[in-house]
């Protein structure tokens, strides 16, 4: 029989579908995954290729970028065809009573994320991890202080099922001048929760997955990993601070060096169990105006693309999960990632 | 520059980025669609093939189930792996704080929309169309009464990346012992707009539409098609009913004969002049314990798969569209249909 969970933070209805369900070694995937050279002529985001990109706006480099202008680690550009830019007003226009509309006034950046263009986190050195999630930091506090910006949402689209067809590492960077509805909802559930209890929803969730244990993929230090409870989709993975703290801007350089070491364990872990999988992930963090309270705790979001999103979730919001949480967190955990 | 704008009935936003744009025509897909035959031995949706699925729950057919038992025009079968069944109870169970959960129940069944494996609705003649629309109307009324049932959605996913690999022309329907939240939003913006005005918003929208007429692709006696303000994909189209009515289920048979024209012409421009893409459609309406409501009005939202969902959909919730929607209505409103 299925089973439907609401998801406590969005208040969301999932199925979790066991007429359908697949064990968690059913979704490493069968294609043969095409090799990938460590650097391609025509890739803008390969080092040489500076010229082919937007002058950039942050990088970790060795030596002056005038001087040697290839010789940076993680770079970050505007984005050449961006869906935001720095141009127009937030000013509202209204056309009758229905439509409401403004500039797409923004900013969308691109993280290259090393300059190897076969080189995705799972195999690179927490060091370089290390220095992704710092350009991510670095690029949202300042963007943050600019006119109009009132979210920033920081992503990835890997492989051509999650949206992206080049290969070259990278992630990406919107600042909208809009909160997004979605936020605007789950912000509000933790409020109304934080006025009941004087507590963070998610740290409480986090204690109780903790004490539950089954769904727990890394409990870390300063970080726990888990599948959540109503996953939307098969290994659905959500990395968690410990510790309080709304807005991901705030994380300290320490912290970000504990983060690193998660996040490329658990990209890792895909990587070799399920054959290099498609994936996005997306930190949610507070709206700018909101990244001093207490009621919300930023986290990162990775959604594999194993399986396809439908009619019926299209049209209903109810996601259909083809695995449970619990046996691919299982799986997940006791997979031994190769000794290197 | 890019244009952020609002969609009235959900409140949520899109990008409709300028800087990305295609020209209407350069949707139409590049690939060659493989050649499907009329009946396919393997197929358990084709003639001959009854035995290979559950036991039938509504057809039209030429004599005597028992008789003939393949000679139906129009089939109706419960989903072999079906996301909800029959079983269980609506009985919701808490774990701890925050995990609230129910047992799968419900009902999944597939409308096997013609005997010919290769015949989809842009193929037929109205009468077949009509049929299709009689048989989600039957099945409809049939579940709607079942003890648990609270919503039911009826929704079509053309092509793998719509979600299905099967290419026999099908549709399904799943009631859902909950309604789901995202029908409960629209459900509240419109229940707001009637408190307001003492009118429906979709039909107020409707005229608002058609006033403008820039975005109206067929505008007929008894509906409307349109891409809407706010259109998440290129080619987003709905479908509305000049004529309040809150459920799909209360169609007439007269208005179905209507719907079927319209929808029938609507698929066979995008099956012309995008070349068969793939795309899913859903029909939006109210929950059974709101049908009779005049705060609603039932609509086909049809969302073609030319884009894809990135990592900035999933984690906002905000569309980026690729078109204008004034743009793709005056290029499908112009497009004319070969004579056949």
């Amino acid at each position: 029989m299925s089973e439907i969970r609401r998801d406590p933070m969005t208040k969301e209805w999932v199925i979790l579908s066991r007429e359908r369900s697949r064990r968690p070694h059913d979704f490493k995937r069968r294609e043969v995954v095409p090799a990938v050279p460590p650097r391609q002529e025509t890739c803008p985001f390969c080092p040489g290729n500076e010229g082919k990109t937007p002058e950039e706006t942050f990088a970790f480099r060795d030596g002056p970028a005038q001087a040697a202008p290839s010789r940076w680690r993680v770079r970050v550009i505007p984005n050449k065809f961006p869906a935001l830019a720095p141009r127009g007003t937030t000013r509202r226009k209204e056309e009758g009573i229905f439509f409401l509309s403004m500039d797409g006034v923004g900013f969308h950046e691109i993280v290259v994320e090393t300059p190897s263009h076969n080189r995705p986190i799972p195999l690179m050195d927490e060091e370089e991890v290390f220095e992704i999630i710092m350009a991510y930091r670095e690029r949202y506090m300042a963007l943050r202080w600019r006119p109009g910006v009132s979210y920033i949402i920081i992503f990835k689209n890997h492989g051509p099922s999650a949206g992206t067809s080049l290969d070259h590492p990278h992630s990406q960077l919107v600042a909208t001048p809009v909160v997004p509805l979605h936020i605007r909802s789950k912000y509000e559930v933790a409020t109304s929760y934080y006025d009941e209890t004087g507590r963070c929803i998610y740290c409480d969730l986090i204690q109780e997955e903790l004490s539950a244990g089954k769904r727990v993929v890394i409990d870390a230090e300063r970080f726990v990993a888990f599948h959540p409870y109503a996953s939307r989709v098969p290994f659905e993975t959500w990395i968690v601070p410990k510790a309080q703290q709304a807005s991901f801007g705030k994380i300290s350089a320490d912290d970000a060096r504990h983060l690193a070491r998660v996040f490329k364990e658990l990209l890792a872990k895909f990587y070799y169990a399920l054959d290099n999988p498609d994936y996005n992930y997306v930190i949610h963090t507070a709206p700018i105006d909101d990244e001093d309270k207490s009621y919300y705790l930023w986290h990162v979001q990775i959604l594999p693309r194993l399986t396809m999103m439908a009619g019926f979730e299209l049209g209903s919001g109810i996601y259909i999960n083809t695995a449970m949480p619990e046996e691919t967190a299982s799986f997940m955990r006791s997979f031994k990632l190769p000794t290197t």
